[in-house]
């Protein structure tokens, strides 16, 4: 057994497995407990430690990984998502970047790629999305749309929520997730009385083009499942298979008999 | 190769189809700019140059067409929607109409007929549109009715959501999508401590009613999901078919086995 | 031909239907004009004319149908539901009670009896209704049990949302539809900080069953789709049933043969 | 008859069984009306001597239950249930705990246990709960990362949100809920005006995790159907099964017939 294929066996051996998932998991843990002061006050140093022990450890697993598998790391799209989320949590270490901080946590993602049952949820919600792009776009045609007209429109009037592009934008998409929308349409409507249809048609519209993409993410669900099924109840077809196979049996032997009956019928005729 | 023929070709190439594509999206985009003033210090001139630009392309692709199909082009309703759409971006540059102005972003939609899966998801959600008609006017009905009843009883308590019959029509409308009601029912209640009645009761309805409407939207995507694999999966009732046809066959030879069978008796009894 | 039966070919002319929807519609847009002071002054007197001729149009036609059709009237519950919404109607011409006079829009709702397509949806969303009981039942538990829970620990705290058990089963009921409950959250945590746990868990399990009774109806609608799909698919079994009876005859004709053969050898036996 | 098995058929009479449905429902109301002050003060002696009897009822029903089917007894879960309830409803009584005392109300979830049709509903709710393990993980794993990343980020901004971990995951809770997201993302945006890439990102991430939720329930709702549905209609699966063996008897009676016309040709060749 070469190293490659010893290092291979240790990290598929299911105690690796479940250690790594808890190393993600206490430094999920302890990156949430560096939110608190009182903690930070009290076990500070304990918690830095922690997370530098877990950064070690992804970023030694993740040579690992690499070591035994080679080029078929890279293959796995997973293995991707891992490499970049340790390369994220490495940046932070060499300088003091307040956001990038705060994007450590996301480390705790790996948990996704670290349980299989986790990973194939992901991958069923990722394969459920290029079915809906067309949708998306549509519905990002709409927000795009209805935001220039606001914007011209009421961007003088509630400048607060309308004066540019993507102030517009995001008003907009708060509307279509039906937060506050009253209030706004009754602050554009004190000056422009008629500014209702704009609201009403874009909610009826977005909501209408919103539930079609709910549905085309259900009916595609469904026809996975049909499939899946379908697979499984193909045992049906093969109980038709061996009734006509049966059936062709039957028939040649009749073919037979009345092949011999007809020859005999010739014998008895010559023998008259 | 006529005129016409030749034109229509140009036009089917995949070519002349992406660059319309794009002349919208450009389009699109330098609407979208116009609204920023800070863009519009700098680059008017040039936003401006763009539109006009897209404009007479629109125009010219649009007489294209019409020449290129004649008759045919009347007969598809993208046409007519382009057609429409490219007419009303013509009316504000003969003036200086604020509204019409905001409207010449609706261009952008020419990009859902240029598209065809955009063409497609558009018109599968126009297609679901008439097996809602009868859930739609129930509704529609429900808010009348329950506009004009809340004008009547609490026109005088909260005048600013209910003094006439279009504001008591967007509060409803306001209510059913679930924005703020609980403040609005509150308002009313100062005065009217029974109006829970009034609003509960609107809400259980209509949400009731919209989850029907709904529900028919499913059910119909399931349907039409299941007519079209239902097309597909017609090889199984022509199998039974096969086994129909091979059973016949057998019954036609032991038909001929027997009458044989028949005429020998006869024939033995003849001979006896 | 009777006079009961010439009414009831009247009743039944499309025109005469045609005619009482019209009458429903135009009584419909006339109360709707009744609210507004602006209407009112210029066209009070005919709009209540117009309102009195709709009732008399009404009531002779119910008492047409009930002397048409006797006692199979009582028998459709849609003719209850046309008599009590006319008896309503009637109430108010006496006495100038206000909550009954803005009831009389209800008489709009004759339009869902009078138009068969709306007639159809009333009945099916009527025939969910049963298959949710239970579920329904649940939901009313728990918002019973939360109200009076919260009136008890929150009754001091925040009065004006949770002084009465009935003041609860608003506020709760609120939070069910999801407006406003984190403000109401927010309230009672100043002085109860683990009130999060009160209402996530609320929140959490009534969306929870609220979701379900979602789906149970959807499912109900899918499986009666199922069923009347299933209807017109039964020509698949009759076809095996087809198989089935040629397999039969198959069977015994073979029969015939095998006696004939034996009765054949039997003979040629007793030839010998 | 033995003491046991008199004392098992009272408790399965229909009659028994209603009185304690009685017994809970009374019971139900009666600690609903000790919330409100005005009844305490006039039949607040009533209400608790019906609240004590309704425990005494409870407690001897139990230990009846548990006499009668001694250790089948702890087998049913609803009967754990039924027992923890009455448990919890004890303890109040042995002190003034205002906490357990407005739990007392929980016991009018034994309603659930002793209504057959609630107890199904039940059953099936929490039937459903293993298949959307994974997703409420994802779920959970979401807004604990979103929790400390707006933690670290808007803490020092909108302390009254964000101060915490417990409390950003308050209000990312209440995001993800949809209400008064717009408010939330307004404040913090006030310094930080990139900060809506985090809400609109999260809030589109959490509402489709959520929907795949939603839609898994809805998919395990239709699969148990399919299956339930499958069992009924066996009865095909069994007529194929019955033209099979009517299949294999013809082939086995050709058989005889193809045999004896083989020995009677070899008797017929040695006859010549």
């Amino acid at each position: 057994m070469s190293g490659q294929e010893r290092v291979r066996a240790i990290l598929e051996t299911r105690l690796a497995q479940r250690a790594i998932i808890l190393v993600i998991v206490v430094n999920a843990i302890t990156i949430g407990c560096e939110t608190s002061e009182y903690l930070m006050d009290r076990a500070g140093g304990l918690l830095h430690a922690i997370d530098r022990i877990a950064l070690v450890v992804f970023t030694v697993e993740l040579a690992a990984r690499l070591y035994a598998y080679r080029g078929a790391f890279f293959r796995d799209p997973w293995n991707w998502f891992d490499t970049i989320i340790v390369a994220v949590a490495l940046i932070p270490a060499s300088g003091p970047t307040s956001v990038l901080r705060a994007l450590r946590i996301l480390r705790a993602l790996r948990l996704v790629s670290a349980v299989p049952s986790m990973r194939r949820v992901v991958g069923a919600l990722l394969a459920a999305v290029p079915g809906m792009a067309s949708i998306i776009g549509l519905l990002l045609l709409m927000i795009y749309i209805a935001a220039v007209i606001a914007t011209k429109l009421f961007g003088d009037i509630v400048p607060e929520r309308f004066d540019e592009l993507p102030r517009s934008l995001f008003t907009l998409f708060q509307i279509m997730t039906g937060d506050d929308w009253g209030n706004v349409a009754q602050e554009v409507m004190v000056e422009k009385p008629w500014a209702w249809i704009f609201f009403i048609v874009y909610i009826l519209m977005s909501t209408f083009v919103a539930l079609n993409l709910f549905i085309a993410v259900v009916v595609n669900a469904m026809n996975d499942l049909d499939h899946t099924e379908g697979r499984t109840e193909t045992s049906e077809p093969s109980e038709l298979e061996a009734v006509k196979r049966e059936l062709a049996a039957v028939n040649a032997k009749l073919d037979q008999l009345l092949m011999r009956e007809r020859s005999e019928e010739l014998r008895s005729g010559a023998d008259r």
